[in-house]
């Protein structure tokens, strides 16, 4: 794996969620941010070292850069209720819902994921929301915990961008330091019980050779949104400007590009947004779970 | 194998090929024609008998349609004091010059592209070249070998054509009952020797999903051309205008679609005609060499 330094690029993108956040609780930031790690750092250790780090309050803030080279993932907490449509809901929209963990209900651990896993401590920070309200920003949600909770951990384009970068594919958003542009799109998601709505995908420009590379190594990762949905032509999945996204931030598309679209893991979250469970934790922007998992297993070849 | 009935395409791509060629002697129709096979026929056969059909003079003409699913190559003959520059030339460039056979000095058999192939006599038709001038046209080119004659054999997109047309992808070209366009592009090849020039691409316009599922097929057979060279910008490789091909006819780019550029198994006999060798042979535009060799074990995975 490549690793570059970008603690200069991490500090900014760290500063602009904040910034973001506190001015507009109700922003929704992307639950797959897109950064690449930071140098890796002696005591960054692996994800059960991360995990405990963050645990036990010592490392607070994004997980960008904790465990270079282990999956992250975005999370969804929701009643065992809801629990069997939702996974339905995934397993019919893979390419933005890539499940990589979910658990038993009420149980905390997400054993295929990692070791000593406990999803109500090991994120540095969660949301909580009630009919569809935000109700609380914890760092920890076991005064939350009820046994009919059931946790869905999904794939995030993380660990395709490191396979994309570690190609010398230059990212824009993350050269930027800012956040990749997301967009709802016309292209609807299959329904499931109450979940439903339009997909959002994510853009990412690019010179066509690295288009056509960008594809074919994505396509080895389908866990985490695999290969693009779209390439070249936004108005033809409904979005009128590339340059207005409706999370993230616009990043120029030259001449000499095409934007490619992937789908994104800001999906789930705008539906569940949709669909206002009467209760719902999900990560809190940026602050992934950290897992055992390493990038590289999810490559199908 | 999906086959479809296409018999009135094909003739009517024949009579197309055999009035250009009547009225322009030099025009370069392509080594690798588009065509989809017509409906298996019981005498069709393998390779072998294809072969033997065509040696005995009972089939003359096109080969497409011969041998569903078997490979069809592209045939370069040259003096072995040229040989290892063009192979050198082949491997340098694997994606416009994807060599699946050569032969040893003087020896007319490929053993590793069929039994019983006597490059001499198993296809329809040739072109005798004599200082890069076009000199004969025969059926059988015996009277013409000589011992220090290599023959090369180039993968060419029937293959994966086949591929695509098998996942229901329209191939503009085929459905028009025309040749596929080419265009010498600003894409310089590796030179060896004398061997050099643009590289030559073929153009089939396609739906942007479809464009992506298409790096996806044609990745997997890299040794017939393999992922597209380039997508959606035509002018970036030099193309002025993408409806005035240098070889083949133009097909129409709708506004939903974009054009996706592979490299195109022209290039070798266009660096040849540049090259001008003392002696030369080649295939007859359509009629290839039929191999037994399936597409399928093209297919890299």
């Amino acid at each position: 794996m490549k690793t570059i330094s970008h603690g200069r690029i991490l500090r900014s993108w760290i500063g602009h969620v904040r910034s973001k956040a506190a001015t507009n609780p109700h922003w929704m930031a992307p639950m797959a941010v897109s950064l690449i790690r930071k140098e890796q750092k002696a005591d960054d250790g692996g994800g059960l070292a991360a995990r405990r780090a963050i645990r036990a309050g010592s490392h607070r803030g994004p997980t960008a850069g904790l465990a270079p080279g282990n999956v992250q993932g975005n999370l969804a907490i929701l009643p065992q209720a809801l629990a069997a449509d939702f996974l339905r809901f995934c397993q019919l929209n893979p390419k933005p819902c890539p499940l990589i963990g979910t658990s038993a209900p009420g149980d905390p651990r997400v054993p295929e994921l990692g070791e000593d896993l406990d999803i109500r401590t090991d994120l540095p920070r969660y949301r909580v929301w009630k009919n569809g309200e935000l109700v609380a920003e914890p760092q920890d949600i076991r005064e939350f915990w009820r046994d009919d909770l059931v946790s869905f951990v999904i794939g995030c384009s993380f660990s395709f961008e490191e396979a994309l970068t570690a190609e010398g594919i230059e990212l824009r958003h993350i050269t930027r330091g800012c956040n990749v542009p997301m967009y709802r799109t016309s292209i609807a998601t299959q329904a499931a019980g109450p979940f439903r709505g339009p997909m959002v995908v994510s853009m990412r420009p690019l010179k066509p050779r690295e288009a056509i590379r960008a594809v074919q190594i994505t396509t080895r990762f389908p866990s985490v949104h695999g290969a693009p949905v779209h390439i070249g032509k936004p108005e033809m999945i409904g979005i009128k400007d590339v340059m207005k996204p409706d999370y993230g931030d616009a990043v120029e598309v030259r001449d000499d590009e095409l934007p490619v679209f992937w789908a994104c893991g800001v999906t789930p979250q705008s539906v569940i947004a949709t669909v206002k469970p009467e209760f719902c934790i999900t990560h809190y922007p940026g602050s992934m779970l950290v897992t055992d998992r390493r990038n590289t297993e999810f490559a199908i070849l």
